[in-house]
């Protein structure tokens, strides 16, 4: 049964105020337009699953950032993989799987203007499922990948330490340490993400950072006391997802010409106050170590390398991914993206539309 | 006339007590000692002049660094030049100039074990003045020449901003930056020692901490001000050696690539509560910037590269430098040295004990 494009009806999820702190319900706006036939050069993509990711917090903010912000009426910013139903551009036909940024919307109409532009790439799914492909195949793995091997440049028998390890960057980088020939230590919040990320991913050690302190002690003390423990080497490479208190408490034990790779920092992304700056950054000079920032889209022509190799990882075995893929439509996109603040989703947070 | 070196009295400074904020007179203790002969492969140096840095502030602290800290009840570390007044050591001989870490006494006595160890070592007044051999030939230039082009690595055209810039390490970062063909601007608390850092230094630019911010703006304004105007093409090369706030006035207006090197944070030396992290850290990440630590023993084997090069800026007049030469004996020392920490030294501080 075929139906009329123009008959279909996009729902969508604008962006309606800049949040303060967390995003509330009334920083969204939902619409709906009719589907258009696409253009001459034009692409119809009927949207199949959303990227949820932590980096989505920052594009809701105002100001100066490595992308601009998304513009207040506009249709949400976000990742994701669709199938083309309708196109009149030579590269791509109906039916063909695609990966791009289409926004939090139903289906995406790109003008022949955008095509290109936009970084619309058809996928394979001989190489991984479409949820892979928001995930180890996708921008998080993209950024473990980079961010670990070009910035991070760890040596086999070092000691890896990642935080956020459970999650869609994190889980990707521990493993590529670890099939790197790294000593590897998550830091994670749950025992049941810790448990997984031990004995699925192969992690050496993870560290719940939501444990219990011991009475007395305080709330940080388990995750200092989990580093001594589990990396009695030191560390010389960590990879931040999170910053604040973990941060520091990792850049208390690092070692010489450690490797400090900012990818994010998702227990400030919400702080109404000023970001919590790291008060242990001179060990940096004591330890003669790097604290360096990555933003993924810098290695977008070498993308194509990171997805052979990881998929040969997926395809081997020796590499794992874990989404956590909601359902509910667009509509349920604001409930699904404050799960990852508080840390309830387990790995990768995808928002499923269709099938 | 000569005396007899068994007649000679050593004066000594003691760390007496770990100091809590700035070093207080109870933190000290007076002693002395008769001087001895040297034994077989032994050296006696006179000391002539010490060098004050912020870096002795962190050796007075317990705990791990770079450098174990100064013991308590120890002779208090500090590097100097000194005169050869009696050897039994065949690489050196009476009369030579030496420079190495006499630490705060009138003589030092080396035995032969410790002669190599210490890094004792010749140096020629032909290259430079003694005061000059503890600030661009000593410790000082050392730490700006492998801090700004080993990890700053600035090319010519790009903004290099250095903080201290009247300073012992300031005053060569700067001018070397200039001399490889960099915009420089610098911050220094004053006016006089920013119409210095100008006219004299030749750098471009110099911001004044101190100024007072204009009505209704908060104290940091000016500098963030000064950033903005002086720094039209934004900073790719940031020489950090006070910390703080203008860590944090710097960090916002970093460019992409940038490279901050964590020389000091002399704003946070002397702080009793935590060391106040730099709030903007995730600008590294936006600009996929670096800060990096540095320590200038790492360096060691190739000291006599840079005294080469920085003699020659000397000798033909594209360097200047300056030292705050202070007498009184290290009597003086504990008064000397905390003018550092409120900055009323202008240039590199020496306390001189003998012509």
């Amino acid at each position: 049964m075929t139906v009329a494009i123009t008959s279909l009806v996009n729902h969508q999820v604008r962006l309606a105020a800049r949040p303060v702190g967390l995003p509330k319900p009334g920083d969204w706006q939902f619409t709906h337009e009719p589907v258009a036939e696409p253009e001459a050069g034009g692409v119809l993509v009927q949207v199949l699953a959303l990227s949820l990711d932590p980096a989505m917090r920052g594009w809701m903010n105002e100001g100066r950032s490595y992308i601009p912000p998304v513009g207040l009426g506009e249709v949400m910013r976000a990742g994701g993989v669709g199938r083309v139903i309708a196109s009149r551009h030579p590269g791509f036909a109906v039916g063909d799987l695609v990966s791009g940024a289409p926004g939090v919307q139903e289906y995406w109409c790109l003008p022949a203007a955008q095509v290109q532009r936009s970084g619309l790439a058809r996928i394979d799914l001989a190489a991984g499922s479409v949820t892979q492909w928001l995930n180890v195949l996708g921008m998080p793995g993209m950024t473990a990948y980079f961010g670990l091997l070009d910035v991070g440049r760890p040596q086999p028998g070092e000691t890896v330490v990642v935080s956020g390890a459970a999650g869609a960057v994190g889980q990707t980088v521990g493993q590529l340490a670890r099939i790197k020939g790294c000593r590897v230590v998550g830091i994670a919040g749950g025992a049941a993400k810790c448990a997984w990320v031990v004995q699925e991913l192969g992690f050496d050690a993870c560290i719940d950072y939501k444990a219990a302190a011991p009475a007395g002690a305080e709330r940080w003390d388990a995750v200092r006391e989990g580093l001594k423990q589990h990396c009695p080497q030191g560390v010389d490479v960590y990879f931040d997802n999170v910053g604040g208190d973990i941060l520091d408490a990792v850049l208390a034990r690092i070692n010489r010409r450690a490797r400090i790779i900012i990818c994010g920092a998702i227990s400030q992304y919400n702080a109404t106050s000023a970001v919590q700056g790291p008060k242990n950054y001179l060990s940096l000079l004591v330890n003669r170590a790097r604290m360096e920032g990555i933003v993924v889209f810098d290695y977008a022509d070498r993308y194509p390398v990171a997805v052979a190799e990881l998929a040969g990882y997926l395809k081997d075995g020796r590499m794992k991914s874990k989404e956590d893929v909601v359902g509910g439509g667009v509509a349920a996109f604001p409930a699904t993206l404050t799960r990852l603040f508080t840390g309830e989703n387990f790995g990768k947070l995808v928002l499923e539309l269709a099938r």
